[in-house]
C-alpha cells in the first residue's frame, strides 16, 4: 500500500476540522486538530472521531471521561495549525471556559459538543473515541473546511440564482461575461456622480489615477496602457490641462511627462476616498470567506483571458 | 435533546458525499449515500462510515465480507439523491463492475476504496462499519461537498492570489473594484478588434445588442437603460443610421422607436456569436464548479451594489 497515494485519495473527502479537548487526571488542559469527526446516532445523540495510538494526547483522552469536540469557523484557521503541533502550551493566551469534566471550551468556534466517553473502539494505528453528546451549542458562523491537505473555502449552492434568461441581445444573465461587466458597471455608476461633479469621464480619471502612482508619465504610456484605439489620449491631456489638474509643456505633444498640478492631485485623492469607500461597502455585502473566494475566482479569469497583456 | 437542533449544530462541519456499496448474501446489488465517512487509520489502512439500525440495507452490509466507497464528485449530485431515496432501483441503467465480494463498483467518482469488513461496533441509532482498504483508486476531480444540510461547492484556498500589491493610482490590485473592472476591460478588449473592423465602439455595439432583443426600442429608453448622462445618445443613434445599421424616422428625435436594418441585424448575430465564443473560452478555463460558485458570488456582489437600477 502506498501511504502517499492513500493519503490523496482519502483527501477527496471533504471535511471539517475539529479541535477536541479534555482535560487530564493530573488537571493539564489538553487539545487535538482532528478531522476524523463524524456524526453517528441522533437517538441516543453520539458523534466520533479517532485519535492516533502515537499521539501524546492519548492517555488524556482514553482516561477522561468527558471530551469537548469544537467544530471551527472558517477564520480559526491558525487555531487548528496550533493545535495540530506538538510540544507547545496549546492554551496559552486562549480565553477558556470549562465544561463538563473540566474540559476546556474554546470561544469563536462554528459549534460544539460536549460528551461524555460512550465507547472506545480498535482502530488500526488509531482509537475511535465515541462520545454521547450531553450539551450543545450551535453558532452561526460559516465554518473551515480541508479538502486535499488543504484549507478550503465553501459556498452552500443557491438555488436563487438565475439560470439560462436572455437579456438584452442574447447576452445571457447568466455569462460571466454579463455577469463581470454588470458588476463592473455599477462600480462605475455608483463613482459616477463624483466624477460628473468635477466634469469628469471615466478615462480622464483613470489618468489622474495613473500619474497619482507614476507622476511623469506621458500620454503616450497611458494610451499604450488602455490599449484602445478609440481613445484619444490627446484630447483628454488637453482637457485635463484645461480643467487645472494636470500640467505638460505641449499638450499636442504625446510623449512629454504629464504631471498632476496640485488641484489635480487633491482631487485625484478625494476620489480614491470614494473608491475606498465602495469597496467597503462591497466587501461588507459579501461573508469574509465569500470575499476571498471571490478574488481567488477573478484572478483566474483575469489570467485566463489575459493572453497579451502584461501577466497581473 | 432538541434533535433538529442538534441536526443543525452537526451541519457545521463539512463533509463530503459518499455512496457505499455491496451485493447482498441473495446476489442482489446495494448502496447507499452516506456523508459519515472517515479515514480511520493509514497502517493498516482503515475508513469507516456508519449506516441506520432501521435502514433497509442494514442487513446487507452487515453479512457481507466486501463494500465499496465512492467519494463522489462535484457533478454527481443526481446519483447522490437517487442512492438517498428508498424503494427504487439505484443501478437501474448505471454502468457498474465489480469489484472484491462482487460488490458493484460506480464510475465517475472522486476516489473509490474497496474494502473488507474490519469491524461492525454499536453506535446508537447507527452501527459503525470499519473497513480495511484492500484497494483504492483517486481521480483527480473536484469532490461533492456537504455543509448545513445543502450540497456545497469547495475551493481550496490559494497562496498565490496577489495580497495588497497597489496598482495605479492607489487602486489596490486586491480590491474588488479592481479586478471586477480590469476583467471586465479584458473582456471587452478581446471583443474590441472586431468592434472595430465594423467602427464601432463600445455603447454602440450595446444598443445594437438591445435592439436585436426588443426591436422599437427609442434612444430615449437607452438612455434610461444606461445611466450615463456623458453618453451622448442622439449622436450615437445618428452614427449608427448613419452605417446603415439602424433606421428612424427622424434620428434627431430620442423618443421614436429605432429598428435594426437588416444589416444591423446580421452584425448583431455576428458579435453576439463572437461573444458566445469568448464566453465559452472564459468558462473553459474555470473547473465547472467553480464558475457556478463564480456566478453565484458575482450576483450577490450584482445584488449588493444595486441600491438603484431595477432589480437583476
Amino acid at each position: 500500500m502506498d501511504n502517499k497515494a492513500f493519503r490523496n485519495a482519502l483527501g477527496a473527502f471533504a471535511t471539517g476540522v475539529t479541535i477536541v479537548t479534555t482535560r487530564s487526571a493530573d488537571g493539564t488542559d489538553v487539545g487535538v486538530t482532528a478531522n476524523s469527526f463524524n456524526s453517528v446516532s441522533l437517538d441516543p445523540p453520539m458523534v466520533l472521531w479517532s485519535l492516533a495510538k502515537s499521539s501524546g494526547s492519548l492517555a488524556a483522552f482514553t482516561e477522561s471521561d468527558y471530551f469537548a469536540v469544537h467544530i471551527l469557523a472558517s477564520d480559526q484557521e491558525a487555531l487548528s495549525n496550533n493545535f495540530a503541533k506538538r510540544g507547545v502550551d496549546k492554551f496559552a493566551g486562549l480565553p477558556v471556559a470549562r465544561g463538563m469534566g473540566e474540559a476546556p471550551l474554546l470561544e469563536g468556534c462554528s459549534a460544539r459538543f460536549q460528551c461524555k466517553a460512550a465507547y472506545r473502539y480498535e482502530g488500526g494505528d488509531h482509537v475511535i473515541l465515541v462520545g454521547e453528546v450531553l450539551e450543545f451549542e450551535y453558532y452561526d458562523r460559516r465554518p473551515l473546511a480541508f479538502l486535499g491537505g488543504r484549507y478550503a473555502y465553501t459556498l452552500p449552492k443557491a438555488s436563487a440564482t438565475p439560470q439560462g434568461e436572455t437579456v438584452g441581445g442574447g447576452l445571457d444573465r447568466s455569462w460571466l461575461n454579463y455577469l463581470i461587466r454588470r458588476a463592473s458597471h455599477q462600480f462605475e455608476s455608483s463613482l459616477r456622480p463624483l466624477l460628473l461633479k468635477h466634469g469628469l469621464n471615466q478615462i480622464e480619471s483613470h489618468l489622474l489615477h495613473v500619474l497619482i502612482a507614476h507622476d511623469g508619465r506621458s500620454l503616450a504610456q497611458f494610451e499604450a496602457l488602455l490599449g484602445n484605439p478609440q481613445v484619444n489620449v490627446t484630447e483628454i491631456g488637453w482637457r485635463l490641462a484645461s480643467l487645472g489638474l494636470i500640467q505638460t509643456d505641449d499638450p499636442q505633444d504625446k510623449g512629454l511627462p504629464v504631471r498632476l498640478t496640485e488641484a489635480g492631485r487633491a482631487l485625484t485623492l478625494n476620489l480614491m476616498a470614494a473608491a475606498k469607500s465602495l469597496e467597503d461597502e462591497a466587501e461588507a455585502g459579501l461573508e469574509s470567506g465569500e470575499v476571498a473566494m471571490l478574488k481567488e475566482l477573478l484572478w483566474k479569469v483575469i489570467r485566463n483571458t489575459n493572453p497579451g497583456a502584461p501577466r497581473p
